[in-house]
């Protein structure tokens, strides 16, 4: 169905009208000129982040459900490096003519269901028109308690550096999304081709099969068996809350947390910068998965090096007192990759084979 | 200076550098996952626009400048719209490879005045890159105390019906705006016409002076004397923080409260239908400026109907209880319009003659 068939206001009912408010923080939601919100005793915690297409996200192989997922996942994760609670989100969203009302549709699905995971209320937002692509900007309202929140900037020498999961995999899932998409086109492009010399040729029997296997081409699958753990990592990421959960049950208390969005090496200098200190941390610790490093392997990739400046991983990276050491140690999903230095030594990686490099924020730039 | 030279991080520090924080309510602004918030005696109200380029706003007309000052503007006047004061805005922009690191800093010199001007703290954002325009979202956060939040909901028959300032002046301001739009371009048109034919003739003096002539229109300046308050109205609207004081100061307490973005009727029918009543409201009443008045003459067109369908003229509607009569009659800057009836009577417009007319929510649908 056509947007414009509905309006605005049809279209805002039709989308909001399965919403169910769920959080004692909220008082009012989507209807009026603002959503009236409640937070007597903690702190308020707010984050938001814009999604452009082309830029952010590829619709050829990201479907719009999956878009509303991960544009509200990548925002509570934001609250959550903060050590708090998301508690309601706000969801502005800008589409052109070729979009429906069942794409927006499944745009809310998939934010639902991520609000759903964390007991999040969608609370308002603007639904607009665009001349081009997709644009999408989500804000995520939180809370924590004052002496709960975790900055960027308590991060203190001896120190231990964690990360939660593994990294690089969500870079290295892009890598295989697009280097599909170009054998996609590649086989089309070759098919139109014979086509075109087939039509020169006049040979009505190689036009009918090439057109045969130009529309069975809308069905091409890419073969991702075996990979399926990297592409989940891209499509479908998920904030660490069950990380922020399992800290609080060990009485940890990160010095200071930030999350993996831009590669390990451009965080970590943001919180060096940030605590004014420097760090050492371990090649050997990186966490990788396997799918990930046989993925580099065949991209003929560093592995490390997709970690490092890779991106969009959503994972936790803290620092926590050396006395926590142990009850660290053993906690699953949550890895020891070095430590805080003083500020003069630099932000340095040692390699496996001892050598030094000095940490670089070569991270994702959408401003490049 | 190209944007992609100072990099993500580096854009960022240089626009808000100069960002201080001045509320009460603002624990931590720009450069964590999150903002800090505190808010232990109030409520939380949250609101968020898109602006998208060639829907919302066109840069042949509309500078930077004026376009972050009513960026921020329309934002705070949902949250004055509640019967709140707007205290933190976060900011969301998206821009292609044509804007520069001035035009970015003119668009945050407007946002900070408008931001000035209120009292409002800048406390994050996300800047990043578009692939074809300009988009912006911005998020406003404001507090009110729970008992003095004015929704759309509590109109009750017999109240009377108010706007602040006048209406349909920004409406017809960019109906200019566009005209002489129109014009230049026409101009424009003609000369390249007319130097073209002097090529095909090889008239040497025509050519040069029809050169001349075209980089002469870069300087085109139309005239817009007598006009002015039309332009402020489009490119420079104002929130209405005046007009909650004054009622504030006069100890009214409005019924239902909005502000008047999509024009007159499609927000009376707004108000109407969420609190289950009618209305009738006086073409004679509604406050109209003198220059609107000219200039729908000028373009042929009903100033009423550029008042109830227009928009964007960032007017408060409220109902007030009949009570309160009086006390509204003497204020500046406020005019009674009609008044709240039973549901069944309908939204109903009494023209000068007498007529009645049923509301009909034409406003500026940007989906269709």
């Amino acid at each position: 169905m056509e947007i414009s068939k509905l309006g605005e206001f049809g279209l805002i009912d039709r989308l909001t009208k399965n919403i169910k408010l769920t959080n004692k923080t909220t008082i009012k939601g989507v209807g009026d000129d603002s959503a009236i919100l409640h937070y007597p005793d903690t702190e308020v915690l707010v984050t938001s982040d814009m999604l452009m297409e082309g830029i952010h996200f590829d619709l050829t192989y990201m479907d719009m459900y999956h878009l509303g997922y991960k544009a509200a996942m990548v925002n509570m994760s934001d609250i959550f490096a903060m050590n708090g609670t998301p508690r309601q989100l706000i969801v502005n969203i800008a589409l052109s003519k070729r979009f429906t009302v069942e794409d927006l549709e499944e745009f809310y699905r998939g934010l639902q269901q991520a609000c759903d995971k964390w007991n999040v209320d969608i609370v308002g937002g603007d639904t607009s028109a665009s001349y081009t692509g997709l644009a999408i900007s989500i804000t995520c309202i939180g809370d924590a308690r004052k002496e709960e929140i975790v900055c960027r900037n308590g991060a203190k020498e001896t120190d231990l550096i964690c990360v939660s999961g593994d990294l690089g995999a969500a870079y290295l899932g892009l890598q295989l999304l697009e280097r599909e998409k170009t054998v996609y086109y590649q086989q089309v492009e070759d098919i139109q081709k014979r086509l075109r010399k087939a039509q020169a040729d006049g040979n009505a029997q190689h036009i009918a099969a090439l057109n045969d296997e130009l529309s069975r081409m809308k069905d091409f699958q890419p073969d991702f068996a075996g990979k399926e753990y990297l592409l989940d990592r891209q499509l479908k990421p998920e904030a660490r809350g069950d990380i922020i959960a399992q800290l609080r049950d060990a009485n940890i208390h990160p010095t200071s947390m930030m999350d993996i969005s831009d590669g390990l090496s451009s965080e970590l200098l943001h919180i060096c910068k940030q605590s004014g200190c420097g760090c050492r941390i371990y090649e050997k610790n990186i966490p990788i998965d396997y799918q990930a490093a046989v993925m580099a392997e065949e991209f003929n990739m560093n592995v490390i090096t997709c970690a490092l400046n890779g991106g969009e991983d959503y994972e936790l990276l803290f620092t926590v007192p050396i006395g926590d050491h142990e009850k660290i140690e053993g906690m699953e999903n949550i890895k020891q990759i070095g430590y805080i230095t003083k500020e003069d030594l630099g932000a340095m990686l040692i390699t496996r084979d001892g050598q030094e490099f000095a940490l670089q924020a070569q991270g994702w730039n959408p401003l490049k």
